[in-house]
This record gives structure tokens, C-alpha cells and sequence, in this order.
């Protein structure tokens, strides 16, 4: 038998207690798996006296997550404090710099930090996990860094905010506005303290900078993602999207283009009956697309103790058994710097407007989009009371650039009222 | 740089011809992602003279795979051969005792001989490693193995045979009996040699035994694979089916029961709602349930030349990147052997009968199937000509064991015609 694997933890929230339970429960199981004990040394929290729900009483305590990081008799620190910077990331580096890998779920860590983190990690001969960080419990850290290393990724998509998909799908069953499904997800505890982090896409943003990074072999680079959030999407296109058979999904999308690395996190368009499309609820779906594989769809929990627990237990697996692969995939001194390229990659768009209900004001909007060349896929004018006439439209796959110059037209034309609606339609 | 890692790979068909491709147009890419290249040094195949699309000049050719296996100047012997028995197994076994890792596509060996070749294997410290086995594309043994391993798992479940998805979603869709659909799948190359391998669900079912000995830490062992295959699926049954919301399936599942271990490949109703009853054509699903994780769902191409060969590249380069575990994740000589178990996991089931059209012949089956505690959730009486009345029964979750005494006791009923069809319902 090979000596034990070590762990120090710090962080003992919900995931946390989580792991504790699982290394306590599972010890003969996880002994046969990796060959070795996974034994915890120490851990660290916030609030020593807080029940757990877990027998904490046999690891030694650190008030501070960096003396933890650094004790000698720990070989793998496991980072479950959260937050990109301050602590988490501190005690990281401590770790790090004196000897021990890390397992870490903080994806906002790695999306701000991760090349010098694995740099680090690297100049040291250690290595960073971090299958919980994206995805929750889906496993697409290793599928994507192992189980597809032999081909060239395409395009990474992904539902990874179970909270959002939760509220868009909400939203349509049972027909209530955004601000009303809102209220009830804060209700339920469903939002993160700053709700913007969740709603703005902020952290389904940090997972897709991850995912870029692995699928590219580049350095990540949050601030190159362009983010949009959900509160701005209504009811009614919600339903009006439906009519036409798409749903409406806060979709991530990473992909290499002539012009360099698109990255977004938007609301998007997909086909009802694509797997995106059906994708109810908090669960969380990843799309791989590779050169050789064709596409691969993930599916699963994207939060809560057991499915978050589950994915650091893996990593935490994978040291044991001596598995360790650079962070990004491949050695961080080669990952190179993508150029951040606007989305422009062609697609068809979902337009909605509002139209004074007058002769010739259809045939004005369509003249207008025809000449900036963006060309009219399907339209649908509904019955309507009073004098503005609501109006759908789906394009032919058109630049986003293109489809702007049209847009800045129409809102200016004395047939259109406000501001026309346009969301991406993402072609799956 | 490390040393090349260096293959000989025997069996140049689709997948071998696949495999060649990527390792010669990927080299750089392979460099960067495992630090090592990788080499091919020597293959074999019947016919030399054949062009299979690749340049395999620069390769030893061997006609005979068993000398190619033991060669000194190989790290790695790809089996692409194919074959329970014969070269397939004899040249891996040459490879396991002259000290060479395995990397093999084929399902059939693993089913039959995986626990001695596990055990051979790992008696020289080697691994075999057969991504490429189970679900073509889908990164499903590396999942189970290692994403999911902090799980104990509760049941695994998948359609694992694209040919007979393929011919039961083309039967609904044009609406066309088994007997024409299969022979446009026989025309379209689509069915083995031998296509009772395929729609009698003997190649499905030695996929699915493989993932229950990763599971639940058992001998593989095929033999206890309750098999049954879509021949006698009528398109009477799939649209009777759809009506009622469901889809049917060739579905395997395994699942550890308190009577042992469950493993079926049968045909099967799902809810039309969920992943299972969404996949449509020749694509593979498989979901796997985790005590932690809750439900996984992995879906993609299940055969190809581009999915498979990226299957046996991701373990080419998992052996170049030093990632060795145990064949079946566990040390071959720890899996136990498991008692194989009748599939009697209570569930809800299908049931199609024709009455005769006189008054209490409803009645009287209501009865025969209460008086076995068979309890009735939903039933529908079609309109008719003549006067064999056709009733579609949805059962609650019933045992198999009474539900076939019942059906005895229903074949042998005056009020009804024929045998009854009947037909599991799984609940997901």
C-alpha cells in the first residue's frame, strides 16, 4: 500500500462539509480506486464553533488558510474558500510555493488569475485541479483537458448558471416577468450574495474563460468575454421566440475565428428541440465541439454539496493516483495570448420591434435591412390593438456588424417605435 | 522532452486509418499537450497492398499483429483488430507478457476475456485502456474511471447502439415497419457483418457490461446481460407508445440491487421528455447516476471514424501523459463477482393487447391483472373495425414476476387475443 494522500482543507461551507463527508464515508471505497488513504490532516474555516454536520474533531484546526497552505505534513491543499482574491488566493500561492498541489472549485480565481497561478504551480512541478469550478458536477475539466486531447476544439458552448436557466425557464411555464421570477429565486436562496455575479453573467463568464483556455491552449482572459446578462430578456420574447420554436438561454460561446478568440456569455436563441433547448431548470449543459469527435453534450448538476463535492473529490482522486497534468492542458509557458476578436461570426438573429400600423411601414423595415444586406428568414406580424403593430423577425445568418448598421437604420425610422429587440440565434 | 511514445498499431480499417491521420496531422498539437510525440513505429493489417488514404511508408509493416505486439522497440500496442477470440485477443495477450501497454476498440474482448487480460495486465504492471469500446466518441469509461470515481454508482443506463437507435427513430419518423427500415440500414452499410450483433443487442450489451464491472467494482461478465433486440418491436407498439408520451428504446441499464447486479439490454419506453427519449438517429447517450454527483448525461457520435479514433487517441495520449489506473478502475484481482440478478426492479409497464369487443372483456382484464397486484395508472381503448378491440394499458411500478404471471393468466383469458405485448417502462 502506497503511503496516504494527505489533504489540508480550507473553506467548510456547504461543499466543504461535502468533501469531509464523502473522504469519512467512502474511506475502504476510495482506498480501492487510488490504492491509497485519503486522509484529512487539517482544515480551516471562517467559524471554528459552527456545526457542520460533520465530525470534524480528529483534523487539526488553522484559524488562518495560508498557515494551513503551509503546513508540512499536508500534500494537497484544498481551496474551497472562494472568492478571486484576497484569502483563497493567497493561500493558493502559500500552497504552491511551498510544495503542495491544489485542488481548488474558485472559478473566479482562475479566471482572473489562472495563468500566474499556473505558472507557479509549473515552476514548482506542482499542478492545480479544478473540475469543480466549472460546471459543477459535470465532469468537463477532464473531458475536455483528457478525454478530447486528441482533437482540435471548434466551438465550446454551455448553460453553466443553473440560477439563470432556472429564472428563463421559469419565466415561460409559468408566464411571469423577469423581476417576479427574480423575487421568488432570492426567495429560495438561489442567488448569489451579489446577484449580479449570477444574473450578469459574471460566473458562467469565468467559466467560459476557463473553457477557453483548455480548448485553445491560451492564456485565460476574463476581461476579453463579452457579457450580457438576463434582465433585460421579457416575457414576451420569451413567448414570442417559442411561437417561432426557440428558447431563449443565457448561452456561453467560445470560439477561434480568422480574426481571433470570440468568447461571450449572452442570451442567445437555440432550437426547442436541440438538447440546449430542452435544457430545463438549474441543470447545467456543456457542448464540446472537436475537429475529430464531432459534438459532445454534458449534462448534469451544476451546483449543490453532492455534485460540487463529487467533482473535487476527482481531482482529489487523480493526485492520489498520481494523475497530473499541466492546469490549462498543456504547460503554461506555451499557452499563447489569443487575440480577442469581436463576435462577428455570422449567425441568424431574432428581432422583434414594434411597428406603426400604417401602410408601407413593413415594407420600410424590410427595404431597410436589405440594404445593409441583412436578409429576411421568416417574419410574423401579430393581431394587435392600438396603433403599433408587434413584429417578428428571423434573418438569414447575417455579421453582427451588419446586422448593427441595419439596427441604428431601423430605430431611427419614423415606422419603427423604440428601440428593436435583437437577440443571437446560436446554430447547434 | 521525454522520450517518444512509441506504437505499433494492428488493424488499419476506419479507426486504425483514423488513428494514423491524427497522429500524423496533429504532431505539434499531441507535443504540446502530453510533452512527449508520439511515434508510430510499426503496423499491421491482412492486406498490405491496400490504400487506406494514409502514408504508411515510414511504418514496419507486420503481417502477422502477434510479432508486431511483441517488438522491443514499442511502449504501446493498439489493438484495432476486432474479435472476441483469434488475433484480436492472441496479440494482446503477446502484448501484455512482453511488458507493452494496451489500447484497444474492442468491446467484444473486454466482455468476454476482460478480467484474465485485467489480470494480466496488471500482473506486469501494465494497464489496457478502451475508451474507444464503449460509446465511440463519448468520454465515457474515462467519466466513470475517474470523473465520477468520489461516487458510489446507483445505476447506469444508455443506448449504446446507434445502428438500432437509428432503425427505431426512422420506423417512427416514416412510419415504416421494422423489416423495410432494416433494410435500408442494410443498404446504407450501416449493420455488421453479422447484424443480429446489432439489433439483437449483443454489441450493446457487452458495452454495457463493461461499464457494470467499472461501476460497481465487479468481473466483467457479459453472460448475465439479459439481451433482447428491437426485432420484435412492431411500429403498431412505437406510435402506441408515442401516443401515450413515451419513447422506445434499445436501452441498456445496470444497476446494483439488493439481489445483485441487474443488467439488461431491452427494449424499452422512456419518457419522450427526457434525454433518453429526445436522441434521435444514430447518436449514443449515456446517463449515469451517482450517489453524489445525481445524474450525468454524456451524449455524442457512438461510431465513425473521427469519434472512435479520437476515443483511442485520448488514451494513447493518457499512457504518454503517464495517467495508468487499473483496467476496471480497481485493481483487477479486488472485483468481486457479482450475483447476477433477475430484473425485477419494480417499474411501470407498457402493456398493448387485443380484447375481444363483447361487453366485460375490459373488465375481466382489469381483474386478472389486480388479482396479480398489478394495478392499472392509465388505459385507453382504441376505436376499431371488427371486432378485436386494441387497449394500451400503462401500469403502476410493478415487478417483473407478477407481471408475467399476470400475463399468463391474460394469454389464457378468452377475452383476449393473442399474446399480449408488454414492454418496461424506465423510469429516469
Amino acid at each position: 500500500m502506497n503511503q496516504p494522500l494527505r489533504l489540508g482543507i480550507a473553506g467548510l461551507g456547504t461543499v466543504g462539509a461535502g468533501v469531509v463527508k464523502i473522504i469519512q464515508s467512502k474511506s475502504e471505497l476510495l482506498r480501492l480506486r487510488t490504492g491509497r488513504d485519503i486522509e484529512i490532516v487539517a482544515v480551516s474555516a471562517r467559524s471554528a464553533g459552527k456545526d457542520r454536520g460533520v465530525d470534524l474533531s480528529a483534523y487539526r484546526w488553522h484559524g488562518d488558510p495560508i498557515s494551513l497552505a503551509q503546513s508540512d505534513d499536508i500534500d494537497v491543499f484544498v481551496e474551497l474558500v472562494g472568492g478571486d482574491e484576497g484569502p483563497a488566493k493567497d493561500a493558493t500561492e502559500a500552497a504552491l510555493k511551498s510544495g503542495k498541489d491544489v485542488v481548488t472549485a474558485n472559478k473566479a480565481m482562475l479566471a482572473h488569475h489562472g495563468q500566474p497561478l499556473a505558472e507557479l504551480a509549473e515552476g514548482n512541478g506542482l499542478t492545480i485541479r479544478y473540475e469543480a469550478a466549472v460546471a459543477g458536477g459535470i465532469p468537463i475539466i477532464k473531458s475536455l483537458t483528457e478525454g478530447l486531447a486528441g482533437n482540435k476544439i471548434k466551438r465550446v458552448m454551455g448553460v453553466m448558471n443553473g440560477t439563470c436557466n432556472y429564472i428563463l425557464t421559469r419565466m415561460q411555464s409559468a408566464g411571469l416577468s423577469y423581476d417576479e421570477v427574480f423575487a421568488e429565486a432570492d426567495a429560495l436562496g438561489y442567488l448569489e450574495a451579489d446577484p449580479n455575479l449570477d444574473v450578469g453573467g459574471i460566473d458562467a463568464g469565468h467559466k467560459l474563460a476557463i473553457l477557453s483556455a483548455i480548448a485553445y491552449g491560451v492564456q485565460v482572459d476574463f476581461d476579453a468575454v463579452k457579457l450580457e446578462g438576463i434582465g433585460q430578456i421579457s416575457i414576451d420574447d420569451i413567448n414570442h421566440a417559442a411561437d417561432m420554436g426557440y428558447r431563449i438561454k443565457l448561452l456561453g460561446v467560445s470560439q477561434m475565428t480568422e480574426n481571433g478568440l470570440e468568447q461571450r456569455m449572452t442570451p442567445c436563441l437555440v432550437p426547442e428541440t436541440s438538447p440546449l433547448g430542452q435544457l430545463e431548470g438549474g441543470t447545467n449543459m456543456v457542448v464540446v465541439e472537436g475537429d475529430e469527435v464531432g459534438q459532445i453534450v454534458l449534462r448534469g448538476a451544476g451546483a449543490g454539496e453532492g455534485p460540487t463535492a463529487s467533482a473535487v473529490m476527482s481531482d482529489v482522486l487523480d493526485l492520489a493516483r498520481g494523475i497530473r497534468i499541466p492546469t490549462f492542458g498543456q504547460p503554461a509557458e506555451t499557452l499563447g495570448t489569443a487575440t480577442p476578436a469581436q463576435c462577428d461570426t455570422p449567425a441568424p438573429y431574432y428581432l422583434r420591434m414594434e411597428l406603426l400600423d400604417r401602410p408601407g411601414s413593413l415594407a420600410a423595415v424590410a427595404a431597410a435591412l436589405g440594404q445593409r444586406e441583412v436578409s429576411i428568414h421568416r417574419m410574423r406580424q401579430y393581431d394587435h390593438e392600438g396603433d403599433n403593430a408587434p413584429v417578428l423577425i428571423v434573418t438569414h445568418a447575417t455579421s453582427q456588424s451588419a446586422l448593427a448598421t441595419a439596427l441604428a437604420d431601423l430605430k431611427s425610422h419614423d415606422a419603427v417605435i423604440g428601440t428593436p429587440v435583437a437577440l443571437r440565434i446560436e446554430q447547434i
